[in-house]
């Protein structure tokens, strides 16, 4: 009796154990897909040392421009090696990368100085993967992160949507201040 | 009679040709002594590529600051490697170069923009060269001209007054924004 108490026991103990194994497993699949999809081709890096890269150029969007709820503050574009190539010649190679660093502007006694990050964005180019949105792929980091991403695919659409009218620049907006 | 007039005519001929010779010698003279000053290790040469080096800051300012009169408009601040390090360690190395490129801010519906460079000013690091003024030599350079100097001996004793009130942060201004 007490055995069969104790298998009794053991067959819900069973079912448990094949429950919490296929539970760990669905975790680990979504996990896995996750971080695959994260450091997949797909997802633009962070542009590490950008802060040392090339300074192109600057502005301050103020509170009267329409742009401001987008691009409200003090911003300045980077371009790395590659990028620099193709502000001289007009065509960016392959891997080419250009970021948009958007700061908080901050004004006191006349003087506007800049603040914490807001974002960065950056756009990446590589004719082969983006095909669709003209060779360039588009990504947003929130603030000082590396790692939260702002930018939806809706998102990545806009900002192709809007450098289309560049189509004859490279899709790209500045250029380089001497 | 035809040969006395010749002669006579020769002699002030000569001592003209004398005074020519004198003129010419004092005009070199003095050419070359400028062009040596102007070559000579006292000269601080312009600071090709800085354009290219990193990015340390910037700001803006306006008419309702004080500075607006010395400083008015947008800069940004770049720094040469040797710099670079003195940014991170608070020592700044010899042949360390920072330069303050001052544009003319132009705003039009709500944002403001980069105009025509004003000037350049830089500071360099030569602890034995400077002695006089914290181990740092002043120089500027008007518009865009790698040539037309902006500073007499009385403006870079200025800056340096100035500068010496940051004398624990071995006279710079400037921290590297992140």
């Amino acid at each position: 009796m007490s055995i069969n108490k104790n298998v009794n026991r053991l067959i819900p103990s069973a079912r448990r154990r094949r429950v919490i194994i296929l539970a760990l497993a669905a975790t680990w699949i979504v996990t896995w897909s996750l971080s695959s999809w994260a450091g997949s081709d797909d997802a633009i890096p962070y542009p590490s040392g950008y802060r040392q890269w090339a300074h192109v150029k600057s502005a301050l969007i103020g509170p009267q421009s329409p742009f401001f709820e987008s691009f409200g503050g003090i911003h300045h574009i980077y371009a790395n090696e590659k990028a620099m190539q193709g502000y001289r010649s007009g065509r960016f190679p392959d891997g080419s990368v250009i970021v948009f660093d958007l700061l908080e502007a901050r004004e006191s006694a006349g003087v506007t100085t800049e603040g914490p990050r807001l974002r960065i964005g950056l756009m990446v180019k590589s004719s082969k993967r983006y095909t669709e949105t003209g060779g360039w792929g588009y990504e947003g980091f929130r603030g000082d992160s590396q790692t939260d991403r702002s930018l939806t695919m809706e998102g990545r659409k806009g900002c192709y949507n809007c450098h289309a009218q560049r189509k004859d620049n490279d899709f790209v907006f500045s250029a380089f201040r001497k």
